[in-house]
């Protein structure tokens, strides 16, 4: 077994050897003197394999056109300079200027190329970066830059849009008697489907990792993370996951020693794990959290539309909310996936019980429901089923609220 | 030109020569003495050709099954029985009996076989029907039934949910000297994407048409209309529109007489459209109805994914109902949709106003474009401009509101 020494809601970044970070505050979402941190830096002195995963979205955001040359240029990088408060997406060739400057001015900040920094960007869409404003608060980010566990707070909130709190995890763990370091910050909070949602989520490890192993274990453990929550159904132009690795710990994940790479991608999973737990059970004005799993189906995409037509209907997020156990909205939504069965052979279980056997209600069990779907996080199962199918899904998905409503309404 | 006398809010079916309608209260509800309308008939003593077209959700409630079966089997069709208050759903057998029951005790009222009659149930999922009150209720509408305006608008209320009012037209017109009617009935509200929507349908005409050509007619009409609404994009297991054309007329419509078949497909469209305004209008709790027009896709299906994305997405949903241009909201959703196009050469329009050009804002125009977007119903226009692409959808949806969620929460 694994052995994980795992610590919630940790500093972040700065707890990763050899990693220096900081938080800024420029004022970026032009509220005069603000406080609010909005530049979040990190930084390696030594060269890092650089692993990524963008949003799918068409309409792509300047700052992931950048990560994409980055990447595929192959060359070594030293960090990530991100701002919250303005997504510098939808902005032309003005917002990709930009994007390149910040890169810039944070690498110049180390006598490094531009070239070697991540740039993140996440917030309204459509408006031009107040870039006098951000330069600054990249060149005091760089002044700040350090490994105290204050600063990897202040980067943690730096990227946080409408979040209510940090989204932090370090585990450590040792291999062949030598410690190694995985750590991960992230935001979520609105426009959250990732495939990817506006989420962030950046991550950092002393292990040594070649770029293209680190792409494998990165691109797998989002798969199964990230990719499996939704707040509203919408995915954003900025979703962006970046892994880091620099080596630091002396120790060498590579496919030849297979322990070494299952314990780090293990770790790795951890940490992806936990910040999208964090990201949906912290979605915009929501009140509950519904794992939403669906068994039994001709294929595991079957299974996913399922749970996707589930975790997105207005009417089954509005009911949750309600603490109403409607199964028949449940039902309709699964009925109109897209996803192939037979609609007198499926099942329903709230948590454990039975709601729908074989296409009809269990009436017997209401009061049961009700109760179940009363919690503020419970799991639902839908079984499909079709013979011989074993296709299978898990989404976490939330409620809907009229706070939500509100809150987006305008921003 | 065609011309058509179009009386919209009319009394409905009973519009129609040769065809007997009623609404009766038989308190499917529990309500008590309700007086609460929920039983429609519509007979006609001459046999009909009936056409339909059907929910696409897998979970298909009885008395869609039984309409399918009615269909198949090809018998002459006598009339319609439907009840408001539960949807027969997810009910099994037991379900299957009930709706059989309903169309047997309205047949017998008129000496007609069981199979002459489709049924409609519309309502809460999962529920068996009180089926005494309900055959009450039938025998009550069997002996009320008349071609009065007063039962035309009790039929058309009954079928309501959680509608604010019924949704009525009348189209007459001449072909060869001779008038023509057809007129139609529908309920809408909640479960709305139709494709079909919980939504019911309803025409009728003196017309003489065989069932093939009605069917391709009614499927082309829905194809343009029902199809193209969203409220909250759930689309329900109960969706039905009914045709049924009595001949009582005396004009033949067929395909040899192109002048006679335009002319009533036309009114069949007209009928079809203004019933499809109506339904997303009175959507559950909204403020507004956006159309919402793609062009220049690669084809009419990408076309269609980009206005599904744009009028089914939350963040742009709620930012309508909030008075707020947010156009960055519409390009995420463009975006994600599925379809094909290049994010830095589409264009968004606020009416005639563009927001977006190649990708960019057109800031200089913020204040018009708010303008627009405070108007009660206004068109968006997104162009994708894929070299040489000519594909286009028309979408008419709504905001979300605060009351919508409220409304929800339980039923």
């Amino acid at each position: 077994m694994e052995n994980y020494l795992i610590e919630e809601d940790s500093p972040g970044i700065s707890d990763v050897p050899g990693f220096l970070v900081a938080g800024s505050a420029c004022d970026i979402r032009n509220k005069g003197n603000s406080e609010q941190l909005d530049i979040a830096l990190i930084y390696s002195e030594k060269p890092c394999a650089g692993a990524a995963v963008f949003t799918q979205n068409v309409v792509k955001a300047a700052p992931v056109r950048h990560g994409q040359a980055i990447l595929k240029a192959g060359g070594p990088i030293h960090g990530i300079v991100a701002n919250s408060g303005n997504a510098n997406a939808c902005t032309g060739q003005a917002g990709i200027d930009d994007t390149y400057a910040m890169a810039r001015v944070a690498a110049e900040g180390f006598k490094k190329l531009p070239e070697s920094f991540f740039v993140c960007s996440t917030g309204r869409i459509g408006e031009r970066l107040p870039m006098q404003k951000v330069e600054n608060g990249i060149r005091d980010a760089v002044e700040r830059a350090s490994s105290t566990p204050e600063e990897g707070r202040r980067a943690a909130a730096a990227i946080l849009t409408s979040d209510t709190h940090s989204k932090t995890i370090t585990v450590r763990f040792s291999h062949n008697g030598k410690k190694i370091t995985v750590a991960g910050i992230a935001k979520g909070a609105g426009m959250i489907q990732p495939n990817m949602a506006t989420m962030l989520a950046f991550l950092a490890t002393d292990a040594a990792v070649e770029p293209s192993l680190l792409q494998k274990i990165l691109s797998e453990a989002v798969r199964l993370t990230f990719n499996r929550i939704t707040v509203d159904g919408d995915m954003s132009t900025n979703d962006t996951v970046l892994a880091l690795a620099n080596g630091e710990s002396g120790v060498s994940i590579d496919e030849s020693d297979r322990a070494g790479l299952d314990v780090f991608a293990g770790a790795v999973r951890k940490v992806c794990d936990f910040l999208a737990e964090k990201i949906v059970s912290d979605g915009e004005k929501i009140t509950k959290v519904v794992e939403v799993l669906v068994e039994g189906a001709a294929s595991e995409e079957d299974a996913e539309k399922v749970a996707r037509a589930i975790g997105n209907s207005l009417l089954v997020k509005t009911s949750w909310y309600g603490n109403d156990p409607n199964w028949g909205r449940l039902a309709d939504a699964a009925g109109y996936s897209g996803a192939d069965f037979d609609d007198r052979k499926f099942d329903i279980y709230y948590a454990d019980v039975p709601a729908v056997i074989a296409g009809e209600p269990c009436v017997e069990n209401r009061e049961k429901w009700k109760e179940i779907v009363r919690a503020k996080r419970f799991p639902i199962t839908v079984r499909l089923n079709v013979p011989g199918g074993n296709g299978s899904f898990r989404l976490l998905a939330t409620d809907l609220t009229e706070d939500y409503v509100r809150f987006n309404k305008s921003e």
